[in-house]
C-alpha cells in the first residue's frame, strides 16, 4: 500500500489541475453580466449528461454570422472595400470602365455615384470581379488584398478587426463539443481565405452567399471558375434554407446581429429542447460603432423589436464586452 | 527505484497492447492483394511527419461516391425503388395517375413503360414524390421506407447492402485523420437519412443532387419546403462543383465506381502532392453484380479505359474483397 502512495499523490495533482482549469474563465473578455452568464448557463446545461437539456455532441451545431457578428462592418461590410479595390487593380486592363457607371465613379472615388448605382451597379462589379477566374486564382487575389488592406479608420488589417469575445465565445462553444459553422450573406470563398486562421472554422463549414461555378480545363489542367450567376443569397430567409443545404441539421446555436440574420435566428429556436439566440448589438461609439434601426450595413429594426419576446439574448457590446477587438 | 518497477512494468504492457493494436489488420474483408496495399500504403506515407508526401490532418479531405461504391445498385440505383414506392403510397391522393405517365406505369407495374418516359418522366415523379413536403416529413418519410423496403432479390433492408470492405476503408481512413464525405449523384436529403448511422458521415459531410428549397410558416411554425426545381445536379461535371461549393477544399482521396466519377476522381488527383483514386469495378456475379460498360446504372466505360493511365487503383470486387455485404 505505501508504494502506491506516490501514485496516488500523483492523481490527486491531476485532479486538482484538471479542477483548476475547469474553473479559469472561458470568457475573460466579457464582463461578468447577465449576458456572459445566460450563456455559460447555457452550455452547461446542455452539455451536461443526464440534464433533461442535454444535446449529443453530434447535434451542437453552432451557426455564426459574420459581418457585425465575428468582426466590424463599418463604414462598409469589408467585402466592399476588397471589391473597390480589385476594380482599380483591374481598371488599367478595362480602359472602358473610365466612362462606365458604377465603375466611372469609383475609380474617382465618388461613393455617392456609386451609391446611386444601388443593386444592379452592385452585381455588376461583382461579376467583374469575383467572376472569370478560377477559384484559386480568386483565393490568391483575396490573400494578398487582406495581407495589404488597411482599415480606413483605424489602419488596421481587416482581419485583426474581429471581435475577440466572439473568438472566445467561438473557442468556448467548441470545447464544449459544438460544431462551428459561419453562415453569412459575405460570400463564401471571400471568408474562406481567412475563416480557418482568424476563427477556426474549416472552409468546409464556413457557407455564404455563392456564385454558379463550372468544371473546365484550362492551360490543360482541370479548374473551378467562377460565373457571374448567383448560386445562394445567403441572407434573410437564404440563411435556414442555406443550413439546411449545407449542414442538413437544425443549429441548436445562432449569433448574428442584423435583420439578416432573424430568419437564422428564428429557425434555431423553433427547434425541439432548449436552444440559443443572440444578437450582438453595436452600442459602442467610441470603441466601435453605435447603429441599429438606421444603418446600411447592418440594420437592426425588426430582430430588435421581437428578441425578448423570441427569447433570443441582446449582447450590449459597450456594457457586456472588455475589449473589442485584440490588443496586439 | 525498485517501487517504481510496477510503473515501469504498466507502461511496457501498455506499449505492447498499443503496439499490437497498431498492427491487427484496419482491413480485414479485403485480400492481401495490390489493392489492399496500395491503400494501406498511400495512408502510412501521407499519414507520417517527415514523410515528403506528408499531408496535414485539416487537409485529408476523403470523398466516397455513394451508388456502387458504398452500396449495390441493381437492378436500379435504391432511391429509383423509394421513388416507385412513394407514387403507390401516394396514388389513392392522385386518382388522376391511372391515366397519367409515367404514373400510369409505374402502378401497373410496367417498368418498360415508366422507362419510355425517359427523363422527363422521371423529373415529373421526383417532383411528384421529393418535393411539396417539409424536409421533416421527407426524412420521415425515407427512415420509414428504409424500415419496412426489403430488395427485390435479396430481401435484405437496403442498408445492408453496404460493402463491408468499403466501411473498414471508411473507418480506416478516420481513424488515420481523414475527415470522410459523400458525394454522391443520389438524392442529399435521401442519404443523410441513414449515412450518419449506416457509415458514420455526418448530414453536415454528406454532398448530393438537391432540389431548391424555401422558408416558411406552416401551421404558424417555420419549416424548410422542398421545391421542385433543381439546385444541384451531383454527378459528372456537378462533383467537382459540388465539392467546390459545400467543402471549399480540394480532397486528397477518391472513390468512386462509375463514368459519374470521373471527374472526381481527375480534380482530386490533379492536385499537388500525393493524391489517392480508386474505382471499384463489379466483377463479382455470384456474390453481386457483374457490370460495367454497358450498364444502365453505374456505367463504367471511359474511366476504366484512363484509370491506369490516370494512375487510378482498380478494385476487381471478386478477387480483392473478402466480402462483399456485411454477414448479419
Amino acid at each position: 500500500m505505501k508504494r502506491l502512495l506516490p501514485i496516488f499523490a500523483i492523481h490527486l495533482l491531476l485532479l486538482l489541475a484538471t479542477g483548476a482549469a475547469a474553473q479559469s474563465d472561458p470568457l475573460p473578455s466579457w464582463n461578468d453580466s447577465a449576458s456572459k452568464r445566460a450563456i455559460v448557463d447555457f452550455v452547461g446545461s446542455v452539455t451536461k449528461e443526464g440534464s433533461p437539456d442535454y444535446i449529443p455532441p453530434k447535434e451542437r451545431i453552432a451557426t455564426f454570422d459574420n459581418d457585425g457578428t465575428l468582426w466590424s462592418e463599418q463604414p462598409a461590410y469589408f467585402q466592399v472595400f476588397y471589391l473597390i479595390d480589385q476594380v482599380k487593380r483591374m481598371a488599367p486592363e478595362h480602359p472602358e470602365w473610365k466612362t462606365r457607371e458604377p465603375f466611372a465613379s469609383v475609380l474617382k472615388g465618388d461613393m455617392k455615384g456609386v451609391a446611386a448605382s444601388g443593386e444592379k451597379g452592385l452585381l455588376e462589379m461583382l461579376a467583374a470581379t469575383h467572376s472569370g477566374m478560377t477559384s484559386e486564382q480568386f483565393a490568391d487575389n483575396v490573400r494578398q488584398w487582406l495581407a495589404t488592406a488597411r482599415h480606413p479608420k483605424t489602419g488596421k488589417p481587416f482581419n485583426q478587426m474581429v471581435y475577440q469575445p466572439m473568438l472566445e465565445l467561438l473557442n468556448y462553444l467548441r470545447a464544449n463539443g459544438f460544431k462551428t459553422f459561419i453562415v453569412s450573406g459575405g460570400g463564401v470563398d471571400f471568408m474562406r481565405v481567412f475563416a480557418e486562421q482568424t476563427y477556426g472554422v474549416p472552409p468546409e463549414q464556413t457557407i455564404g452567399s455563392s456564385l454558379k461555378a463550372k468544371y473546365e480545363m484550362r492551360d490543360g489542367k482541370p479548374a473551378i471558375v467562377k460565373l457571374p450567376d448567383i448560386n445562394l443569397i445567403d441572407d434573410k430567409d437564404g440563411k435556414p434554407v442555406g443550413i439546411y443545404q449545407y449542414i442538413g441539421r437544425h443549429p441548436v446555436f445562432a449569433a448574428g446581429n442584423s435583420d439578416g440574420d432573424y430568419q437564422m435566428l428564428e429557425w434555431t429556436t423553433s427547434g425541439d429542447g432548449k436552444r440559443f439566440a443572440l444578437l450582438v448589438h453595436h452600442t459602442d461609439e467610441k470603441r466601435e460603432w453605435a447603429y441599429d434601426r438606421d444603418s446600411t450595413f447592418g440594420r437592426l429594426d425588426k430582430a430588435l423589436d421581437n428578441a425578448k419576446k423570441n427569447g433570443w439574448l441582446i449582447v450590449d457590446m459597450k456594457n457586456d464586452w472588455k475589449v473589442i477587438h485584440p490588443q496586439q
